[in-house]
């Protein structure tokens, strides 16, 4: 449709909220350096220093993004400690964030990554404070890669960045499941970890969970009545438990960590 | 001043908040369909699946934009159900949204509307889950008009998409006008759905909402004392009960559905 | 890296939050005028009518931006009042905004600022609701200087722009310093207005607040264990008082206003 060559794009990820300046000061030292790239805002309402669900938020995301884009992810409890700094070039794009186990799901789906550590100061601001590196080098980082400047610049690989050690799903010898609500969204939908490819029959598991069992594991909210509660599979493929235009999450005394159960005909 | 193109311009509306990474997801559809738009949050805290909120919402902004915005709008409590994806186009805008009556209040205000159905494969993503058709149907839908397919190429015309039945103000025979309170907004401000302009006279009205009673309808806050309650012409043209510099929805007891009647001397 | 001309850049900074359409008209009017702006949000989370916590917010985020930009802040309880509206070119930058104090800080910062009363006609919408300046005063009015319009253009100087008077620290003969909580963020971190910079020795000083005493003012979060409080250096430079991976207001009892004396050894 265009000639013009394609903008370039950073998005950011923070737990910063946008009720203080901290988002505010990392645009605008990203719009000094680099003032051609379109700013994508993903998500400032990270929980403050939750980095598991800074990790699962990024998997559901970042691999709709096209190649090259920069994201800044700063959700960052080590600040001004020894946690390196880093860039990780993970399903053809660049994480600019803090080494801390926030890109944990990305890397296990993308085993080409390359990281290296940000130690070149030209690509940093002059003067780093100890508790803003959000503002003072991951913002400018990512600014001077979209200005050009090549990922190799950045300073020395990273063989073995931080991973969480998340909980996994398991599959008993009889074919029973075990796993857990590992997220809550807006909506009160639980979302787990067991994917839904792991069933052999959708329609004859039973899902227990805080009590609760559903029979079957449907597709769409509007296979249950409005208030009813229903198990499907999640906009990312694992088992979901939902009310329909209701919130699960009060309804059915769901919370991070419950454990879920589901049984195989 | 630029003799570059005008840059395609998408906006989003929906209730799913930050937390979540639904709405990362869908800006990296877009991006990846169509880089060099640019994308405006309009909101992500529209009560969730409030339809009624949204039209309203929609109502009171949609018609500032410029001809040829892509407006994609997500608060669809049947996603995944018999409710059909449609663009319409209104007021030489686009909005592409759930068959749910969001638009209602935009259809009122330009009869010209043009409705077509989503069905052409080509514009939205191969696979689509049955619980997030704002990644996998509005998002890419919109991208794609964005990036320069026509309208025509989406799919059939629906002759009438569905419409809200929303609260009407009347008017006695005697010149009483009936209505209510159809928003609080952040101020507590409380916005009803009485056109000023069916006031015969502002200084004589008399407003009665709540057990309170308010003598005249005014221009601006400022004509209050701070602290003071008052009726006034709101910003998109209606009957506004406020206090000034302070909540009225709290001091006054206002709730969405209060009824509002005012006399005519 | 590229041969274009630099977009113009326009951000917001309101009060209005995003559930009401008060930020997305703002931006249809922008886009209706000056379709290839940038637009960046910076905060809608403002605390309502807040308008020394937005002077705060300025000045820790408006100095970052590159020279050019327009920055529109509508936080504006004297809407519809006798209070002017400005435009300030300040710090190479442009802040279209209420006659209120909002710039306060930001005019202290740089001497050279010179300020404009909005009173062209041809700058603003047609007609001006005496509620919503943001979308008929302030968001066209920066949206044509955006489109190219000279800042000459707008009205008539404004010599002296209203200052607030904010609480300033003192230093006692002794020279013990006193000063005050001036902002709570997100994450309970309790800012000072005592600059760093007066202290003669950051490790000797013992820090007051709230009945707890801290030995010594740090530099980073990370010389504190998880969940000791620590007195250190905030990211603008003052004097900060906060709890490691916690929430210092919630666990110290902090609130703005909270006195904090400094004693040097």
């Amino acid at each position: 449709m265009s000639a013009s060559p394609i903008p370039a794009l950073i998005t950011l990820t923070t737990d910063f909220g946008l009720r203080d300046p901290y988002v505010a000061a990392m645009k605008g030292v990203i719009r000094a350096i680099c003032p051609h790239a379109m700013i994508d805002d993903l998500s400032h309402a990270i929980p403050p220093q939750d980095i598991r669900a800074t990790a699962l938020f990024l998997s559901a995301a970042i691999p709709y993004f096209p190649p090259g884009t920069i994201h800044v992810i700063v959700v960052d409890p080590g600040v001004g400690s020894e946690r390196l700094p880093l860039v990780i070039r993970c399903h053809d794009q660049f994480l600019v964030c803090p080494d801390n186990g926030v890109t944990t799901l990305l890397l296990q789906s993308d085993p080409g990554c390359e990281t290296r550590i940000i130690e070149n100061p030209d690509l940093v601001r002059p003067s780093i404070h100890p508790t803003f590196h959000g503002r003072d080098v991951f913002a400018p980082c990512a600014a001077h890669l979209a200005a050009g400047r090549p990922f190799d610049a950045l300073g020395p690989v990273l063989a073995h960045p931080v991973r969480l050690e998340l909980p996994a799903p398991r599959r008993d010898a009889d074919g029973t499941l075990h796993g857990e609500i590992i997220h809550l969204d807006r909506f009160g939908n639980g979302i787990t970890n067991i994917p839904a490819a792991w069933l052999s029959n959708l329609q004859n598991a039973r899902v227990h969970c805080a009590e609760h069992v559903f029979n079957g594991v449907h597709q769409a909210y509007a296979q249950a009545a409005p208030g009813q509660a229903i198990a499907l599979v999640s906009s990312t493929g694992t088992v979901e438990i939902a009310v329909r235009e209701d919130n699960a999450a009060a309804m059915l005394g769901l919370s991070v960590g419950s454990p879920v159960c589901i049984k195989q005909a």
